[in-house]
This record gives C-alpha cells, structure tokens and sequence, in this order.
C-alpha cells in the first residue's frame, strides 16, 4: 500500500458509513458549527415522535419493567434509541458502526417470542445496548479506527456480545475511539474526532468518547467502553454520565480486538456507561449471573455478590466514612472539579456519614509505572498497525494543523524503542510492592475513621479539569492510578461548569510545570457547561460495593444538592 | 566476593543448620547410603515415644479434632512432629532452616490460651505446617538456595505465614528446594539434594521436593509448596502423598520471595501438600476464609463456597463424567503410571461414574508458549541472583560430576539473552488464544459425555515416568500445560511400582526421540517401590469442586482398588 492509499481508503470507509444511516433520519437543518451546547437538540427535530421521547428518556430499570410487562415492544424501544442514535452521531460525530436494519429484524424477533411465550429471552430482553468500536460482533467490521483494519469483519462475536444477546439485549451501533484506544480523547483517521455534546469546542474525553457523547444524549440508554487508564472513566465524567471501571477480568474481554495484545500484566477492563446507576448495576449483575468464566478463560469465576451490594463488609452502609482526595500532589484540580469535591463531601455529611480527607501515597511511582509498563512495547505495536497501511501514527489531538503531527508533550505515544522482558519484570515487580504498600496505607485508616473500619471508599476527581478543549488533554493520571493498582472505580455526575461559581481563583505556588500550565489553562468561559463529576474508588473486585456506595453518594447529592449550593 | 569464597559461605551456612537440630533426636546409627527404602525408619529409632508415633500418624481433620477437645496439647503435637522432622531430614535432606526453640514457645502459649480460655486460637490451633524455603517467616533466614542470599533474615512474615499464625498454625521448619525453584528436582550448593524415601536412589521431584519427602515420612502433617510448572505436584506425586495446585492468587503470595519476579503472565501459586485430602480441604477453606485479598492486593475476592463443594455445577457429584488422558502425544507414559490411570478408570465405574477418554489439544504448543514466556528474561533473571557470590547456575541434577556441569538438554535452564518486552507481549497474545481454544474444547465435550455437562474433570498422569534417578527429571509437560491454561489440579496417590504389574512393555514406534530415551529409561527395578499418582484436573477457580471430585476418585479408589488389582 502505497502513502496515498491510506487517506482514499479512509475516505471510502467513511462515505460507505454514510450509506449506514437510515436516510429519514438525515437533520436537514443541521446547528452551525459554532453552536456549542448541543444537548437540548435531540428532541427538537421532529425526528423523536413523543412516544420516542418518553422511552429514550426512561432509565434501564424504568426500560427493561415496560419491556417486559408489554408496556413497550423490543420495536418501539429500538427505534426510539436508534432514531435518537443517528442524530446524536449528527451532533457529535459519535459512531462508527451502525446497523439498525439488523437491530430491527432482532428486536422483530423478541417480540414475536414474547408475543408467542409471554416471556422475556432474559433481563435484558429489548434493551438497546451500544458497544465501543472494538468490541466484536458477528458480521461487523471492526477497525479501532486503524486504515490497515478497514475490511475486517468479524466471524464470531465477542464473549460479551454474545452474552448481551444471550440476555436479550438489542445491539445496534459501535462507537468511536482514538487511534490505539491509548489517548484520553477521540479522533483517528478513519472516523475523524468526537465533540463534547454540552459544548463541542471540549472533547468528549476518551478512548470510549463515542460512546460518552452517545450515552449523553441518550441516543443509548447503556452503552460499553473499554478502560486501561480512564477510558470509560473520562469520557464518562466529561460527558457527565455514570461509568463504571470494574477489576480485571470482572467483565469478560475474550473475542474483542484492541492494541497492545499480549500485555497481561495491566489489561484493559470492559465496563458499563449509562445515564443512571441502575443501568451500571444491571449490566454488571445480568453479565456477571451469566457465568462469563465459562466461556472467557481470564473471566474471573466470581458470582454477583447481594452480601456484597448490601454491603455486609461496610456496615450496612450506615454511617460510612468517605476519604476525598482533594489533589494528588502532581497537578491540582481547576475550581469546579474542587467545587464537585465539596458538594459531595457536604451532601454526604448532611446524609449522615462521615467525610476524612485522603492522603494520596506515592501516585507519582505508581503512574510512572504503569506508563513505563505500557511503554515496554506501545511503540513498536503502534507502528506495526499503523505501517500496513502507511496512515501516521496520531502524535496530537489538537484541531489543528489538519494533518496532525506530533504534539510537543507525547504523553501517549512512547517514542522508546521498548525495553527487553527482564526489564519489563523489574518494572512490573515494583509495581507489585505500590500494590502493596498502598492497600496497607488504605487499611492503616482504621485507626482514624472512627467506623472501626478502614475508608470505606474514596471520592477524588476523575481529572484535574472538566472536559478541555481538543487537544487539550494531557493527563490520566487521576484515573490511571486506579488501574495501577485495579481498584474497581465509578464516575458519578454532580453538576456543571457555573461562571457564578466557578471562578479562576489566584494561585501562586506549584508543584511543577505541567501543574502552572494546567492552572493557567482554566476560566470558566471556556470550559462553559461542562459537565462535573467525582470518582468513587473501593477495592479490587469490590464492584458491587462501589455500586452500592456510589448509590448512596448519588443520593446524597441529589437530595442535598440544590441546599449545598445555594450556601455556596 | 571471590568465586572461592561462594563455597566456604555454602559450607558455613550448612554446618549453622547442623547447630540447630537437638541433638537428643540425631539419629545414632543411621541407614547406609545403599538403603534405599527408608520410609518405614522415623518409628524404629526409638526418638518417637508410642504417643507421638500416634500424633504423627493422624490426619489433620483428627490432629485438629484432638486439638480442640484437649486431648492433645499443642506442645504433645509440635514435639512429636518436629523429632519426626528431624528424623526424615537425616534420611533424606529435606529441610532448610530449624526453628524448633521457638515452634515449642508457641506451642506452650497456645496451650495456656486455650486452658485460660477453654477455647482454640482459630480453625487451625496447635497444627504444626512446614512451609517451602521461599515462604518469609519473621527472624527466619530465606537463602532459597542462593547463596548470595545466605544472611537474609526477613523482617516480615509472609502473609501467609501471617494468617496460618493467625488461625492458631504453629511454624517449625522450612524445606528444601533447587537453586532458581525452576527445576522439578531438589538440590542446590547451600543444603544440597533431597532424596526420595521410598527409593533413596530417586528424586523426591521438585521444586517443593522437601516438602514431599518430609510430609511423606509424617515429619509433617500438611506443607505449603509452590507451583509455576509441577513444583507442587511433581514431588506430591513422587513422595506418595496429595498436593494441590490451585489457580492463581488463590493463595496469597505476597510477600515470599522468589526467582523471576516481576514475571506476572504466569505466576507461581502456593498450594498445599498432606498425607491427606482432610489436609488439603482444611488448608484452603481456612486461608480463603481468613480473606486474603484484605491482606495481599493481588489474592482474588472469591470467598470458600459449600455450594461448589458441594458441586452443583456438577451434578450434586452423582453420576460424573471423568475423562481420562492417556499420553499427551509427546512422551507416552511408563507402564506404572498408565496403571495408575486404569486402576481410577475401573475403581470409577465401579462407584458409578462414567469414565471416556480425554483427547489433548495441542499440548506442544501450550508447553512452548510456557517455555518461551519464562525464557524471555529467565537466564538474566539467574544470572543476576548468583553473580554476587560467584556461584555458578546449577546446569544438571545428576550426582555425578560432583561438581555438577551443564545437562546436555537443559530444558530448565534458558540460555536464551531472553527477547523484547513487545516479543513477549506476542507469545503472551498466542498463550491467550490456546486458553480460548483448550476452554471451547473442554466445553465442546457436553455432547459426548451423556451427563448434559461438559467433562467434569480431566484424569492425567502428573509425569510420563513415577520418581525417576537424580539428574533423570528431563520433562515437566504433565503438569505445566495446566499451569499455561491456569487449571486448579490435585494429585491423587494410586499405587507404588510393582516387579510382577509393572514390567516394561514392548513399544517400536515412538513420537520423537524424547519419547524413545524415556521408554528406554523405564524397568521396573530401577523405578523399585516409587509411588504412582494421578492428577485431577478441573476448570480456573474451582478448587473447591476438585477438592471434592477428588474425595469422589479417592474413595473409589480406597475402596475397589484391591478388587480392581486382584484382576490385573
């Protein structure tokens, strides 16, 4: 392949995803460019009959019980999602698969059983459920946005999407990614990049923004990403959704594609994103109760746990007490990320627990080596997938120049040429003793939470900003350290970017020069509407528990919230 | 450090071991060196009383029941099995560090717990465990045979060491292992070889081989091994005595030390090793029910379960479908142990089971990728440990030369420079494949079993040979193709070689030339009295069903096999 073919071929690939939309779907009145909020045009086109709207703004729970007592038919819910789908993917360039003709005949299908049985095919029957671009399915491509991939279409589905299926869940688009999976943001050559659908000068976040911006405007009431070092978590906070990062291997990963195959040591998990935590918790008890050990090898064999989600090890969820790491110590929060903090600090303690602060130990060793982990061998993985066709590896996320070259700070394009495995083990032995010496850093608390418990979890930011603009995005580190360590970690929203409240705040002392440059970075014009968020972060396979803590924390916040505020 | 001086060092750390055996327990006239058959000696030298000939020939269920209703105190039990130590120890070498002084002042305080409180310390109360060299005890030196390492005196325990202490466990001795534990045999230059008690012109296997030869001479009533490729059931195997290898992080490691750390694809597990399945079950429902995962970060969340125990995914254990393999198409068993595997095939049905035939799947390659993942950094990883003293890396296990050279197949000792971080990630990429492939090919067996469930267990030889000459260990394929899929497997004892049912049998055609120089190696006079085992393998994360599969195949066997034999 020749350096030119790369670009005709993206462009063919793109054009025939044009082909994919249903053409009653097209806006013919599209927002200008410079119209940044988009999240209150799904409904306004006259696309989303009424019936449409009601569905698409119901919740999981709220879907699945409608469903299931014929209220709504697996028809109705498909359509309503799908409709809503292609017009967020028209605000936000959101998608890269889509086959609702298929997804149609299935929900056809559902419905017919149902109609024959008066039986759901299982806990999902009828849910539309959006996947991430890597995540295989039967018949469609997937190319994780690599030229060199285009044509690939898989002959077997994923572990999870047959599970899904086997559920009775509806798939009907995949989402789009960066280059690699392995930027905090969303653009690659193929499918080009996805904006921020509460101001789309922002990114999205990523690498599962598709699905973060699809998810927001509810164009998917449950949608699944992939996360090594934040990659559900960000997109999920910028976008302002619910998104969980389970452990390893809680969710089964066998049959999908992503880069850096073979690294084992620190995988790249698959976890829910929704709109509410009911969706979170269904997806993880339905994926879970269906044995994925059995068809996955690395799935762990670890039943959902009620014990657990009640939270027999938490005293029964009364009188918790949080730890809120207010700053890592590497680069400190913009005000409204500190503002989410203190929100949720309040709310909980008019909830009735108790809020200690959480001192961070050693996140800098512990981001380190999980970079130098990765960078033992993304160079040279990149490269190879990157050559086939000539296509550039992406160097930077900003808009622009057009052709992207390398960014000043790669942060997320080792350039190192890799290290040898022996090398790899020493790094990843080190690793080893942070596990170790941070787990006993976070059970040394019982001495001072007053519970007779160690913290109960932990509430700090997702990232040091809210979503930035493209480009913009230069750390993970908020989040990446959670995956160092594979503590299972739930993103919950708690309000958005206020110029009242949100103002720039003098600061004059800093931990370094990332940490001046990211403070001078913020105002509240730029970053106007972006979503805020806090991360709740437990313990490894604790998922049912940091459900259940993070439905405590929600309800806190939305109980107290619009009281903590006002106070403000 | 000179190259001269290693030796001197070696030699003064094995005379201090000298100093710590009482001396009332040395063994006045000991066996010539042509006995080969000791394991009938520790009752004949007068050191045991009638009382602790008793003690040590109980099981742990009764040790523990004794225990507990006061019969026996903790100093009765901790006195006789550290004389039978002592004892076994100068018949066959097995130990490495003595602590007996300080095992007895635990034990009397354990006993003044329980006449002050009329209660045990725990589930394991006054139970003496011996524990593998690499297993850190608080102010116990960990040389694992190194002699770089000699002076090591640890200043944590392991957290193993830390729970069994905490169950009530009363620690006494450490056992032997080879240098790097990365061979299936047991001799390094500090404490030198560990010779099998049934045959003293055998191996005892390895790298756990202390622990097999000191539980099978009852020096101890359960002992904690380790297990990359065999290590834990290669010596349980040649010793005549059970071992478990559980699945990864079951057992939490944190904390001991080991060769190639750091290497996290395919880790080392501890399991434990008993003249008994009591023995067994008892040490793995009391670790995972002490929760290990709040201890060692990378023990997984998965609590004991009664209900796999109980196997209910299997039938509630009525009826089971075993499958037998045979030969692994690249070394075909001696005649002893394909006795082994008809004598269980018969002694099944005759209990009601059914019994097929279990073909492998490409059991060269899963080896191959093991290799390949150890070798990427494994010969930086020796060389490192024994350049500080000068000593060279142990080359063969044969005796002679007495200063042992390189073996001319040095199958456990990479000579490779090791390979890139991204090369390993590669072979990683093809071990996560087989694991897909070998899991749908055990699952794809629901159509020929007849029970409506896939094979409930896999029966295997643990080696192509029983205990074989020193130096003669030339294969661990059995066992580490279970290590490569992360397969939880038992070792069952069967039988011990026999002149009239063992004789060689004619074979012209052979699978390579290993196959050939092992069937040559085989008569049945050579191989004199050496135990025959089996292996029981079950699925990631089960053991508590092959714990209990194993009961199944034991009693079977405890109760058919002297018909079974009677018509061979």
């Amino acid at each position: 392949m020749s350096t030119k073919n790369w670009k005709d071929l993206a462009a063919a690939k793109k054009a025939h995803q044009q082909t994919t939309i249903p053409r009653q779907w097209i806006i013919a009145n599209p927002p200008p460019k410079d119209q940044l909020d988009v999240s209150a045009l799904p409904e306004s086109y006259g696309v989303l009959s009424a019936k449409d709207v009601e569905i698409t703004n119901s919740q999981v729970d709220v879907l699945l019980a409608k469903l299931a007592d014929g209220t709504w038919s697996a028809m109705d819910v498909t359509t309503a999602f799908s409709k809503r789908a292609i017009i967020a993917h028209q605000l936000t360039n959101c998608l890269t698969e889509i086959f609702i003709e298929r997804a149609l005949e299935r929900a056809a299908r559902l419905d017919e059983y149902f109609k024959k049985t008066g039986k759901t095919m299982g806990p999902l029957h009828g849910l539309p459920i959006s996947l991430k671009d890597q995540i295989n399915i039967k018949g469609v491509e997937s190319t994780m946005g690599y030229v060199s991939w285009i044509g690939r279409y898989t002959s077997k589905n994923s572990v999870l999407a047959d599970i899904l299926e086997s559920l009775g869940a509806v798939l009907y688009v995949k989402t789009n990614i960066p280059q690699t999976l392995m930027w905090p943001e969303t653009f690659n050559n193929i499918f080009g990049r996805t904006t921020n659908p509460y101001n789309r000068s922002l990114t999205s976040g990523g690498s599962s923004g598709g699905e973060g911006a699809l998810v927001a405007l509810k164009g998917s009431p449950l949608g699944v990403g992939s996360d090594i070092g934040g990659s559900v978590r960000i997109p999920s906070a910028f976008c302002g959704i619910y998104g969980l990062r389970p452990s390893y291997n809680r969710i089964p990963y066998a049959g999908c594609v992503n880069s850096m195959q073979g690294q084992d040591s620190l995988p790249s998990v698959l976890g829910p994103m929704s709109n509410s935590l009911a969706g979170i918790k269904t997806f993880v008890r339905a994926v879970v109760g269906a044995q994925p050990w059995l068809k996955d090898p690395l799935a762990v064999r670890k039943p959902w746990s009620e014990d657990e989600y009640a939270l027999v090890e938490h005293g029964g969820g009364k009188g918790l007490c949080f730890a809120v790491m207010w700053d890592d110590g590497i680069i400190r929060p913009h005000p409204p990320v500190i503002r989410g903090l203190e929100e949720t600090k309040t709310a909980l303690r008019l909830a009735g627990h108790r809020v200690i602060d959480w001192k961070p130990l050693k996140h800098d060793e512990i981001v380190n080596v999980v970079d130098d982990i990765w960078g033992a061998g993304a160079a040279q993985d990149y490269q190879t997938d990157t050559a086939i066709s000539g296509e550039p590896v992406i160097g930077t996320m900003l808009p622009t120049p057009e052709t992207p070259g390398r960014d000043e700070t790669p942060t997320f394009r080792p350039l190192s040429k890799g290290v040898s495995a022996y090398e790899l083990w020493q790094v990843q032995k080190k690793r080893r003793e942070l596990r170790q010496e941070y787990l006993d850093h976070w059970l040394g608390t019982e001495k001072v939470t007053g519970t007779g418990r160690p913290v109960d979890a932990i509430i700090c930011p997702v990232a040091p900003f809210v979503a930035p603009p493209h480009g913009m995005n230069k750390t993970a580190d908020y989040t990446i350290v959670w995956n160092g360590l594979d503590y299972s970690s739930l993103v919950i929203p708690v309000s958005k970017v206020d110029q009242a409240l949100d103002a720039r705040k003098p600061r004059h002392t800093f931990y370094n020069d990332a940490d001046k440059a990211n403070y001078e970075l913020y105002d509240p014009i730029t970053y106007k509407n972006a979503p805020i968020s806090v991360q709740l972060v437990g313990k490894t396979l604790e998922e049912e528990a940091v459900i259940a803590m993070s439905e405590i924390v929600d309800k806190a916040l939305k109980a107290h919230s619009p009281v903590v505020r006002s106070q403000l």
